[in-house]
């Protein structure tokens, strides 16, 4: 058994107790801040954990769909789980993540075991081309002051697509893609931090030159499979931006060529400064 | 006011009535079924319909994830409508479809009034090509053995591009992609229509030459207009088929050329015969 200290960051960072049955307690820690707010990513890798915690015989999320309907902050909150079905292999519940009573991410999800699946990959998709990890751009290269308002930078290594990346320096590429080399520093990814991989970039609007906060209102991930060990490839694309809101699609791609994961959410744009 | 024998019969058959604040009651008909079991977009309508009717102030879907956890049959339905969060100009719920006192359908949604958003369109996604509908090829053309198994076929008009519809005669193209125009006989389309449009063509493993059916876990709809009058054009496409999974993308793009409604589902691999 692994004592806390022996723990990644994540793993300490997401860890649940079991109140009963139904519910698990989690202590939401400030490391994940970003302008004010918790990563939405970390709030669904907490909670995608609860349920990890609820479901032994089928351990890995396969889809989770996430509503977040109010700002979550550091602190205790608790996460409800409430089965919905269960199958041979699958499993669907409703879980709710809520702070002193009152729900901020409202959740449904069908988790399996991703080990158990069958073998065959007739995945057409293609890795998309992105320069080795040494050619690419550091997040720790952000001023000092962009990183003192998102400590969520510090909890995992980005390392920007150099042609993808100008915003930072006040040059947008002003096209809605945005793809970055990831990989938690302590410990290797598997299908629940999977979870928090698909929020942890920079909303797509930054290189089409709308910096801002972009609240999620809904994310939906597939999780297809568990990662090989090493950095995830993560690309970020919109192209549907209209009346308000935009829509993100990530991708996850493993060390081994893997599309491991897909995500899309429904977000509001930035608005002007 | 319209009585029942002006509506279309879409709204005939999605019609909800009031049982208290947070219930409604449906009648599923079995024309909407399709190899014994009643399509998911039907289901997906009846219950965004129910939401709608519980939710006046912001009438229409902005985004709504549905797991489909129980097959549906005709006959009676109730749809119960919890509110999760009301705000100023978008409400979300948890909604429920259930027959016999069992869920059907679980799903979460937010709604909002489509025709107040902001009238901005920065869209980057490209329309599809695709032949006039003249040239494209009708589904009903199909045999009369699989018309009678799907009576789903006979609710609306489909004309399938051509070079993607070689499956029906025994040569699939072996790509992902099933395009169709596509319209309801009797009416125009609107948000709640397109709920069931992005479920209504035949799923895209067709092509790929695995007939059969390809149950769905979820599916995630975005609306993201009011669409035009006239034919509406689908795509679906598959890029991920791997562990006896695939997801399965559309896009609905309306008479004027917009793209009002992303959905993305995972489904079943079709088990082969």
């Amino acid at each position: 058994m692994s004592t806390p200290a022996d723990l990644a960051e994540l793993d300490r960072h997401i860890a649940v107790s079991r109140v009963d049955d139904g519910r698990w307690s989690a202590d939401l820690r400030a490391a994940w801040s970003v302008g004010g707010g918790l990563n939405g990513g970390y709030l669904l890798a907490v909670l995608g954990n609860a349920v990890r915690a609820a479901l032994p015989q089928t351990p890995d999320p396969l889809v989770v769909s996430a509503y977040f309907t109010a700002a979550a902050v550091a602190g205790p909150a608790e996460v409800s789980v409430e089965v919905k079905r269960t199958g041979r292999s699958r499993t669907t519940v409703a879980a709710e993540l809520s702070q002193q009573g009152s729900a901020r991410v409202s959740a449904l999800a069908t988790y399996g075991d991703l080990a158990g699946l069958p073998a065959q990959v007739l995945t057409t998709a293609q890795r998309p081309a992105m320069p080795p990890v040494e050619e690419c751009v550091p997040s720790t290269l952000a001023p000092e002051e962009v990183q003192a308002i998102a400590p969520l930078m510090s909890r995992f290594e980005m390392r920007f697509h150099p042609e993808q990346v100008g915003w930072a320096v006040g040059s947008p590429s002003g096209e809605g893609v945005l793809s970055a080399w990831f990989r938690l520093p302590d410990r290797e990814p598997d299908a629940i931090s999977l979870l928090g991989a698909v929020d942890a970039l920079p909303p797509v609007t930054f290189p089409l030159g709308m910096p801002g906060w972009a609240p999620t209102l809904e994310l939906t991930a597939h999780v297809r499979a568990v990662p090989a060990p090493g950095w995830l490839l993560l690309r970020h694309e919109t192209r549907n931006m209209a009346g308000g809101l935009f829509e993100e699609d990530c991708e996850v791609w493993d060390a081994a060529g893997r599309l491991v994961a897909q995500s899309r959410q429904l977000a509001l744009q930035p608005r002007p400064a």
